[in-house]
């Protein structure tokens, strides 16, 4: 069977306006209807960079526009391998679908809700590709084994690992669209590499992709731009300061459920992930409409906990900051004794938050494997490790950055009376 | 008593990044508050360019974005005017607040909402600045009146002229960052002028704004750039295609409402408006996220004609449209009735929708009042009017241009049996 | 003969860096070679606007980049036809050296030296394409007659009139590389549109360039484009005083040379030129370092007019100007009897200059010939001319807008005597 | 004497439209008028990028529109000192004038020439501000003593050295300006960061410039992009070997000058230059069209060492290079026999070239001085070294890259007949 030769191409091909790669093309029937079904449509209600917008306020764009520059990206590189006759066109389709569909599993603000339940967004994926959904069966009408092929990419166990470079790896059509795109959509100076410049020193070597050692400055400054972004807008400490609400807000409801807290505002959706027994059918309900309209709606439930932290959400109250040194850590139970003292739930009010990576070794937040090394093309066709080539990536190679920081209302810390000692200890603790 | 001094000035500039103006500047602490009060962070749950998305997928940005924007291209024109010495500095507080906020009014999908429900944005934006809310408690703390006039500028009855042709003019400080920003998130070519060479061509002459006859070709740049803005993406009909079926879906609640129909999914937070007896306080809770959240639920409700937009709505299984001629104007009662025989209700399912503007006499949807025309400085001091000096657009002034489209569930018609009777009547008045 | 197979590849893909497009990508030996030819090198000597670099300071950008630019829109173009499969790719290659080739007879400012001297830049583009050069000698090793079908497309006899279209019409590659690069250069916000919507509704119909009708609007919005691009840049008033002195300059060295004045710099590569008699040998040794590099060394020649005309060139001392008016028309002789009374020139030092084009039914300066009208393909597959659908073309179509200027040397005027009668009536009469 | 108040305002403020900084302000009339002198205009005639057009075709911009970027971002950084009440507007005239006359002392080539001629721009810089210039003249008007406080600036020894950091330090208005400026002009992706947050973050404390903490990570930006270009644009060996030839002609046309050669076009301008007595009015009169227009007449000379370079200078048929190892430098010797036995002159057409760095401490091509390190402001007050806060700096300090490589004419190597034992043995050292 020719798989190849099977797939339905478009009358006429149609396009995306996408303010990053100009246009998206699709040629292909699939793509097209993967494109219309409801679970990927709802990608249009989860936010690219979750709490992200609290920061930079242009970071409001969703997962769906994403999707559709993975796509474009593999299929740009896929014509480029073509006219280099470097590629096997049976895996063309495969390729494109798991791009498409790389993030599909993700929910609402993926990071919390991994954190608070024990989702997990890539399991999910290989759910809804899988399982009883629109994709699936229109990836199934392609033929026996079509959609457990591009599970099996998703899961990076495809044969092929060329196809799974492609979309998972050091540089892969993920990383080079959410750079550029979240560098747009927020604005900063950050992010912007020379895409087609990577492209054009790309080469498939056996069953990796390798770059020229002509394009090693462009991959350095892909890896320093994603060292900025990483530092400058993922691991921002008032976006993270937003997800430690989310993250309580999410304990919270949970816990009040278990103890049957009676809501004003039920929340339906979230029942079976509160007991957890959701099942997928559940989970694809639920997107950040669903999350933020009950947020919104506890700002009036009888649970001063819940009711406060989720109007710090909706009215962006977020919570301050402290680096966590050492001597902090050593302090922590005083500091707790204090916010105990002074009436404040250090549970939900006290929260360490740590980021960390290193300028070449850097992992999504979210995204697992170990990450295979970037190898240069040597003009003698020898393979060499970008580090041992380049000296700005050698000299960063494994350096480690970390960055711990205490979140708590200072707001609360400020009004409380000035003779409290309660107040004088945390203000001594945390030196503000 | 001197407003001027009374201002309070941050410690330090506090700056936004900001896409479409890189950093937008805020130096005074009462701008600095308003835009923490819970009225103004709403603003992020209230999409720019309401269903928008649906056709351009960058278009996800929010009100709150835009608001900044107008905020900060007024405070440079000022600075602009300042350093001419043509600017009362004690009018700058009232005219930064009265840009800031003059959106603060909108709802979810505000096109929409109004007309369904009769509600108008511009009175909630008076009345939140006038009523019992966060914003007017802190404009009310700079002295007595001062919310009055904020309100004033808003509502075009205050005094000072030029103040509000800044707000609201055929160029103001709204429209120049709206045309900019969103063409920026759509990622289209149009939209574009230059901000700048425009704000340098200003001039106040008397009580209103005037540009120096050299600057003519920005003008009509900025003209041009409108008229495609309008056609090519705010009147977009894959855009009023979902706008039609949100106004439809809101139209079907309310009835079943009415009726007393029993909701899987009550939407509390609606029915004051659905009864007529909203009040401010009502109205503040509503944004595109509880709209979202009941739109996705109500795909299980027991209503088919509700479950079925919503999931239309929902997974952008859009209405399909033809233009709206004489002819089929004059076969409409035939096309009901074929619609009525095929099972489909024609008052759910077949909606006409107008849009119409000319480029240089252009209004934003829902943006009232007479537009003044605009003024050419002359080198000898005498004001002319922009058509009487540009050829171009002396030739388009008054030309009105207006699309008029037929909107309908195309599915639904492909579906019928293809001997039905009804099924070939609708396509031929169609001519599908 | 199959002239499609016999066109050599190059082993790798070479690529020129280029702020317009990216990448200017060649693939072939032929266009490769072509490039690196000493005729079309010297393009880097000849700028792309003339004398608008004193208007624009970023305007010092060579018809090398452009027309590498014109190359690449052509190439891309093709691509799209020949995936839609609307191309005859027999005709690639002579389509591609034609864009390539397109301006390479140009000499420098050639707008002055056509003026003064009679050349012609299309006759010498045919000359060196079909002459004794590096060029003609490596189209002809393609087989014979390919140079006369370069040739052919150059002069728009090709009997394949879809590939003079591509070349030389109202939407050409040349037109939209020159105003999108001369928009970078520039700087100005005028002259963007969305190349790449207008190639993909791009359709060869017959042997014309059609486009669809849904994207009218980015046709519309080329013309508006363009129009700005030309009264905003390619006319302004600065470009073209600069542009007067340059042509009086080169009259007034034709003049000496032909009264025999000693040269202290005799200006060797132009004696032919002086004298009738330039051949293409010495046509090709024309650039624009030699007319400056004499243009500087005059200022030290012993003729007042010539020393005082490069002066004002090289220094950037431009003449001032006024509207031509009627009146003006009708005073010139008694303002030539005063400049004389007043001891200056009118032969140099007077000028009039005037400029004129409609927004639709533009020609570049110095592009002869009938331009076609745009066509639209309608849904039903009929063609309609543009300004039939486009009300905003419509109403501007074939309005003409002429501008006709008074170039003097106002700072001569200036520094007559304020008694002396000359200045009170040179005053007078231009109304300054 | 009050020096402020004596400069004079311009009536109504002008504008350069610029494609970097959008618009370049003058509202002083100084400033205006120095534009307006010939040894300023002259820059228009001198490129910012030596040869690199050969590379990057873009690259074609000239000093002339650098000069005013440097003078725009020094006059914005202190409108932002001065908002912050960190500037003594004393020295703001004679900090835009130092700005905008940094590089007046350039000339052709600089690099080449300096290396060929001994010539030193800075020094010709301090001659065109206190010799015999119009730009002395318009300097010496604004009072005694102003003129050679603009030279210190330039000279380094000002005594306040807030205004010397300005223009001459790591992060000074001259990088600042030619790193975005070049990155524009050659298209590349390199070059970007976030000027304003830089000027944001900057403080001026006590005599020296220093940057917030929390603008970190803009300055290591910065840095990286720094790096970046060097490597990639400025250090470019296509752009070198253009430059070799370069130095190759001058080299030999001094030779021959002196030698007595009898020219076909004598250098009248660069007599002064080969005999060692040129003096100030001697260099402004020398400028890239002077060089070029030499270097394509000298085609035509007598002497096929001559003739031969300036054909490969005027038609980019460059030299070729290999890595210059230290296997190649032993060999050396052999390799200038062979080139002998095969009748090249390896004086001519063997040449080493070396450029050298490291991304944190780079010197501008030509530009003298130990640079300061950067410092960082700390909350608490102290100054700490960038690269004791940055790990991604401090891991690339003095970490110093070199890359040499041997240029040679290959075209002569290959087109030797394949039994020369010359050929074969050139061909083995250089391992081609």
């Amino acid at each position: 069977m020719n798989l190849v030769r099977s797939f339905e191409k478009l009358n006429e091909e149609k396009v995306f306006k996408d303010p990053v790669h100009r246009y998206v093309h699709v040629r292909d029937r699939l793509i097209w209807d993967l494109i219309g079904t409801s679970e990927f449509q709802r990608l249009r209600r989860i936010r690219q960079l979750g709490t992200t917008f609290f920061t930079f306020h242009g970071a409001e764009h969703s997962r769906f526009g994403h999707s559709l520059g993975v796509y474009e990206i593999a299929r740009r590189i896929i014509e480029i391998f073509k006219y280099r006759n470097h590629w096997d066109d049976s895996e063309t389709m495969v390729t494109l679908c798991a791009a498409l569909l790389h993030d599909v599993g993700h929910g609402p603000f993926s990071h919390s809700f991994e954190k608070v339940f024990g989702t997990d967004h890539e399991k999910y994926t290989q759910e809804i590709i899988l399982g009883d959904t629109e994709i699936h069966r229109l990836l199934d009408m392609q033929g026996s084994g079509f959609a457990e092929k591009v599970a099996d990419v998703i899961g990076k166990t495809y044969p092929n690992r060329l196809v799974v470079s492609l979309i998972s790896s050091q540089i892969d059509a993920d990383r080079m669209d959410y750079l550029l795109r979240d560098a747009y959509f927020t604005g900063v100076s950050y992010g912007h590499f020379d895409l087609e410049r990577i492209w054009r020193v790309m080469r498939s070597h056996g069953d990796q992709i390798v770059f020229k050692l002509s394009g090693m400055h462009a991959v350095e400054d892909y890896i320093m731009s994603r060292y900025q972004m990483y530092w400058q807008v993922y691991f921002h400490p008032v976006t993270r300061s937003a997800e430690v609400i989310l993250t309580q807000i999410l304990h919270r409801a949970k816990r009040l459920y278990q103890e049957g807290f009676h809501f004003k505002y039920t929340p339906v959706p979230l029942i079976k992930i509160f007991e957890g027994t959701m099942v997928l059918r559940d989970y694809l309900k639920l997107d950040e409409s669903v999350i933020m309209y009950f947020f919104q709606a506890w700002q009036e439930e009888n649970d001063a906990i819940l009711s406060d932290l989720c109007r710090r959400f909706m009215n962006r109250r977020l919570f301050k900051y402290v680096e966590f040194t050492p001597e902090l850590l050593s302090a922590k139970n005083d500091l707790i004794e204090a916010f105990s003292a002074a009436g404040i739930d250090s549970e939900y009010y006290l929260q360490v938050d740590s980021s960390s990576n290193s300028p070449y070794d850097l992992y999504r937040p979210g995204k697992e494997g170990a990450s295979q090394p970037i190898r240069l093309l040597m003009p003698d066709g020898r393979l060499h490790e970008l580090s041992r080539e380049s000296d700005v990536v050698g000299s960063i190679t494994g350096m480690r950055r970390t960055d711990v920081k205490l979140y708590y209302p200072k707001d609360r810390v400020v009004e409380l009376p000035d003779h409290s000692s309660a107040k004088k200890k945390i203000k001594e603790i945390l030196g503000i």
